[in-house]
């Protein structure tokens, strides 16, 4: 294996792959980035037990293969040995077992693996797939990783839900206390549900922050397939029944409020200072007046706080007072870019929902708290 | 108590004197911030075991005092709560242990103590003291504070030493393994030494950040005090003899090299990719061909890296390796502002003298570790 690589290109792609290699692998060649010299490409893969990175470099100016070959070197080291490194790159196999790096008068010997020991990617079955652009993709991101849950105790919670169905894919996250919702429209035949690891979903948007791409998406049993241009991600899916969550959305609601959604978010950020020295970082909202709400928290031992916001539109039943988790509708609001919020309430005992004014693609929920 | 105050002044002021408060104090009274409106000014305080914050906030178009009075109230809390309100402030003694805070339609209770239980400042003995500018007191924070010793078990090490003597600043910090030294010239009588905590002179220099200002420090027993227009720190000072340093700094050197500073310390950074795994970050100088260093490391796990670098002049004995602890020296060049450096060397075995070219009133020693 010997190939001449440009700095800045080299080092991107490393970084890139090193998210899926963790430092602490049990199995020590997945510590390990997979370098492989191909005729006209250079292809590096990282991978844990859950996803694979594979990213594609194909020759260029800014590359060009002399022997083709393999082997398997420290993420960790590499990563951090390529952004210091001041040039243009020229890498030769020492042996099975190490790699030679030399830029300007630098020369740097590593250590490594034989590549013949790394894990066999899973194949691609071309046939099941769907298409989603990387800003439909990096919208799901943002709409449902964060409402997923962080306990193991109930694995699928700890996952997004796809559904593809009558052209159009809904995204669904949970953690028992907030739902958040999101539709897209897309072409396909699919009719098929899964759940995607929220960690892998994640890193998935993070690889694809910047780039502005199509991406085709298969699905194999149990992996899934991310593959663009010179990307590919796979990841494992979480096997499991995912709760029905259809049924939980109201066709109706008594009261109805319309409001600034950035002034909703400051109110309940102040009113969080207090509200997490509650068990449930409880914030208390009331319709008062019939135009305005009231938003406080109070700790004994700290002090209260309490702030009266007017309301653009108020319709239905006029009594209204509800406690919620503030960091939950924080998390919320925090996620909506329209300017005006929805807010649907069933009395004190039932979920808020959250419709961004002009936007019924996304809806959340966030289940009352015990006052 | 009651005044008005506006947000950005009154925000300022209390997170600059929350830097001295712990959330953690054993006193439940330290975890707060003394507030006392007097007649044309309102004082800040925040303390803990060893030093000191007080802030003056002078009547203005920003401050107005209606009642004089005091409490003190949680650090954490008020710190929180100003920075998230968005107007001026309307603040009231409820009782002698709470205070209503109000801006536009929020309205706030913090609890709080009784501010005749806080700690009585200490007084400033204003005839022993001398002068700095805020831009000397940075410089000699920048080049001593890194260099203190984090390890207690020697406490005098752990602050910087300050030595006034002929009109002169001389402050060294050292862990044994490594020294810096920077001197200013001042106008003083005195002739004086104390220890300073790292910790709090570091503090002091934060404050400072982004102040251009005269400060007057006083030297009373136990007790340094930092004084400008409207701040004041109080700092303890470390009981102990510090190490005699003077005689350390050779006058002569058996080997001179200059070298650019940058392409030194990009050298050193890649050459600490593989010094990190041994135990002393062991990266290695040799002097090569009468104009040239060869700076390497390496790891028998993980690879080696050898770098031959260019130097612009060499004076004395033309041999010369020397293995050095590599972050001990990127910490000594990361803060050379100068273009060049002075290295000079007596052997293998004693310590590496670092003086930035054109700039004496700072040096810098490191001590050889075992190749």
């Amino acid at each position: 294996m010997e190939f001449i690589i440009n700095q800045a290109e080299w080092s991107k792609a490393v970084s890139e792959v090193s998210r899926a290699v963790s430092g602490k692998a049990t199995n020590p060649i997945l510590t390990g980035i997979k370098i492989e010299a191909k005729q006209n490409s250079l292809n590096l893969v990282g991978s844990n037990n859950d996803m694979v990175i594979e990213k594609l470099i194909s020759t260029s100016e800014k590359l060009e293969i002399i022997h083709t070959g393999s082997i398997v070197v420290s993420a960790k080291h590499l990563n951090e040995l390529i952004k210091k490194l001041p040039n243009d790159m020229h890498v030769m196999l020492e042996d099975n077992l190490s790699v030679k790096i030399k830029s300007n008068e630098i020369i740097t010997t590593l250590s490594g693996f034989d590549a013949g020991e790394y894990p066999v990617l899973p194949e691609i079955d071309h046939s099941d797939g769907f298409q989603l652009t990387s800003e439909e993709l990096k919208n799901i991101v943002k709409h449902t990783v964060f409402a997923t849950s962080k306990n193991e105790t109930k694995p699928v919670l700890t996952g997004v839900h796809f559904t593809l169905q009558n052209n159009s894919l809904i995204c669904v996250a949970t953690n028992s206390q907030r739902l958040s919702f999101i539709k897209h429209s897309l072409h396909t035949d699919l009719n098929e549900s899964f759940i995607l690891p929220s960690i892998a979903l994640s890193e998935v948007g993070k690889l694809y922050n910047g780039y502005s791409t199509e991406i085709d998406v298969f699905i194999k049993k149990s992996t899934i397939v991310f593959k663009s241009n010179n990307l590919v991600v796979y990841s494992r899916l979480i096997d499991g029944k995912y709760p029905s969550t259809s049924s939980l959305i109201p066709e109706e609601s008594k009261t109805t409020l319309i409001v600034n959604t950035k002034d909703l978010l400051n109110a309940i950020n102040r009113a969080s200072i207090f509200a997490s020295e509650s068990r449930n970082n409880n914030v208390k909202t009331q319709l008062y007046d019939d135009s305005k709400i009231i938003v406080s928290s109070n700790s004994s031992s700290i002090g209260q706080i309490e702030e009266t916001m007017k309301v653009k539109n108020v319709s239905g039943d006029k009594e209204l007072s509800i406690t919620f988790d503030g960091n939950y509708m924080k998390d919320a609001l925090g996620i909506i870019d329209q300017e005006e919020i929805m807010l649907c309430f069933n009395g004190s005992f039932k979920p808020i929902v959250l419709i961004p004014r002009g936007k019924t693609s996304n809806i959340q929920l966030i289940s009352p708290v015990r006052a």
